[in-house]
């Protein structure tokens, strides 16, 4: 049934929304036309102008409305010496929530996929080099996920990491804390056993 | 961690469509930003215009832009003698997609509770009441809701309809089709014995 037309493609639009089918948009546009019209007229404004203002930070690509991320343009950690390199922006929320952290961020948006035609310049590599061209950078930490891309990613970070002389290194992959033994993947597994540390 | 005042404000004002929490938030903020900026800005559009501009049929109470929904304002069902009662437009949308009833409908946009200040006002009773002294309406189906709200909606509109003449009738409830007796609980059951048809 067509419903009223301006009801209907909320509907439609509300299903860009990642997770969101035909149901869950219908109940989302009811629930806001019944109950909270001031909160979507909010969510209108919030979205607009997220989308037509959100750029990327010029060092370290995350998302920003700024010329520079907070972390970036921070005198305590803009500076830092280690540079970890993550997939997404939604990663370094991740990483900062734990708040052990305290240098800064590269963030690919994306990993190597060419047949999806993402290359190198894609993910924005050329401005990764000219920060370790600079002889700014000490170390660099590569945190791109533990995928068959995440890992081709990284190696090809690592190769241009050396050809800079500058250390390189990858978070460890192994049999996360409060995991049961029993219930590990057999690769990470064997991943927990290559990387071993003596006690 | 503070990420950028939009981003953040995006996340927040996310989180008042029902089903999204911080998590699914983030997630449909990233996915909008990364990858789909243009479905950002209709989904944005479509809020402000449906928010603003959706208002209430002046003859059934559903959603419309219009003075009147399509289904009140065709020759066809607007004047049909049998009202349905029900109580959300969702309600409206299931029944429709079944296709089997051709007359109006009548939507109440909620049930009484007199705890949470919904009493027969509210429910646009009143409106409900001019039809059916109109002399227009030979039958009102109540299609509320079986819970103790819905029942004691029905009840009370029941009586309104009698002291009428208008004949008043409820919806079957019983074992749905394709359902399992096995699996059905005792007050269905009970229900479609009461409710039991001679063949």
């Amino acid at each position: 049934m067509k419903f009223s037309p301006l009801v209907d493609e909320l509907i439609q639009t509300l299903k860009c929304l990642p997770g969101v089918g035909p149901k869950s948009a219908q109940r989302m546009a009811f629930q806001l036309l019944e109950r909270d019209r001031k909160a979507g007229q909010s969510l209108s404004q919030a979205l607009s102008k997220a989308m037509s203002d959100v750029g990327h930070c010029q060092s370290c690509r995350t998302f920003t409305e700024e010329v520079h991320c907070p972390i970036c343009a921070s005198h305590k950690r803009g500076l830092s010496q280690v540079i970890c390199v993550v997939e997404t922006p939604a990663d370094v929320l991740a990483i900062e929530a734990g708040g052990h952290f305290s240098g800064r961020y590269f963030v690919l948006l994306g990993h190597l996929s060419p047949l999806d035609g993402v290359g190198p310049d894609e993910l924005g590599l050329a401005l990764l080099e000219e920060h370790l061209a600079s002889g700014e950078v000490a170390e660099l930490i590569l945190a791109t996920n533990p995928t068959v891309e995440g890992d081709a990613t990284a190696h090809f970070i690592a190769d241009i990491a050396k050809s800079h002389n500058v250390i390189v290194s990858r978070i460890a992959h192994g049999v996360p804390v409060g995991g049961e033994l029993e219930y590990v993947d057999s690769t990470t597994l064997a991943l927990s056993f290559n990387g071993r540390l003596p006690l």
